[in-house]
């Protein structure tokens, strides 16, 4: 993974023009994607002198890496505020994926700016499922100790299963025209049904 | 979705131009994505006259959904031949996907090609997933009909749970750095006990 080279502003002022020249660049990525949106033109969109982007940004990948970074707290922060007060995985799981469906709904950029960092730069979307699975696996471990998980599969494999659900069921509810609490509780109690006791028929 | 914009070559050497185009732009989408790389790049690294481009591409995106048209049949096809010979749907989700897993460590640039359509053409890549989603709600009703597979879950959700389990146990896959036919077995079999038993003790 590349080296972090943005600055972040140490004062008032700074601030506020850091966060429009990120707002700026987001509403240009989402439209256009990372690819076809140039330096010049998150300049020119924020209002800003040239100099005053190389104060916090190196270059738009620095920017970028910024959101994907940003992005991957919000989403911690999401389920970590989703599960509080689950004691056990299952409940975890549950709360888990309720909280990053709602998530995916309410911020559909999430998904792109982290898909498309695929094309950005293959090292960090790699570092970023990665790191995902990693915190999983530990998280897993912990609940096999507690004999709550089965002992006797791969936890790896699992945490890309789990990964893998959430982010498709997301697109499925990013592909709905509305989505109540009502919509998010049944899906997620049908996921947790199949993690539950699989699909099969006994 | 957009209406198909590109045409077909009717004889021979017009097919050797075709497939020439296509694989100069494939590899350039590879390294540089779909929305860095610009007509006059495919036209100029083929050495092609513009006019031959415009005898098969109405423009860019053109070309690009030829592509993704391409990948999807391919994809399908990888995986009605891993599953020639299955006769319950468990042999099916098994063996569709080892095929699929194999498909992704052999040509990662199709997941690369799928996930850009995202930025690309949003409809392009919803279009993907929901016709892929219908058509597996359609194979699960039988099974479901076949007493084979739960009646009591919600057989769209439960499309996107498998395709999701797909992609991110595929991007497990292609962050190895190598990978045998024991891997990709070990791998599957894993995704099948849980498919099968859920990820909970009982």
């Amino acid at each position: 993974m590349n080296q972090v080279t943005y600055r972040l502003p140490k004062r008032k002022d700074g601030q506020k023009t850091f966060d429009h020249i990120i707002n700026t660049a987001k509403k240009l990525f989402s439209k256009k994607g990372y690819q076809a949106t140039s330096i010049n033109e998150i300049i020119a969109k924020s209002g800003i002198a040239t100099g005053t982007f190389y104060l916090y940004f190196d270059d738009k990948f620095a920017l970028y890496s910024y959101l994907l970074t940003t992005y991957r707290k919000l989403i911690r922060k999401a389920i970590s505020t989703g599960i509080a007060g689950a004691s056990t995985r299952y409940e975890k799981e549950r709360l888990g994926l309720r909280a990053f469906l709602k998530f995916a709904w309410e911020d559909p950029l999430a998904y792109r700016i982290i898909w498309e960092s695929m094309f950005a730069d293959q090292a960090l979307f790699r570092d970023y499922y990665e790191t995902f699975s990693r915190d999983y696996v530990r998280q897993l471990t912990h609940a096999v100790d507690e004999g709550e998980v089965r002992d006797d599969i791969d936890l790896e494999t699992l945490s890309y299963i789990l990964m893998g659900i959430s982010n498709f069921v997301g697109l499925q509810v990013l592909f709905r025209k509305s989505l109540t609490d009502d919509d998010l509780d049944r899906i997620t109690d049908q996921v947790m049904s199949i993690l539950s006791s699989g699909m099969f028929r006994p």
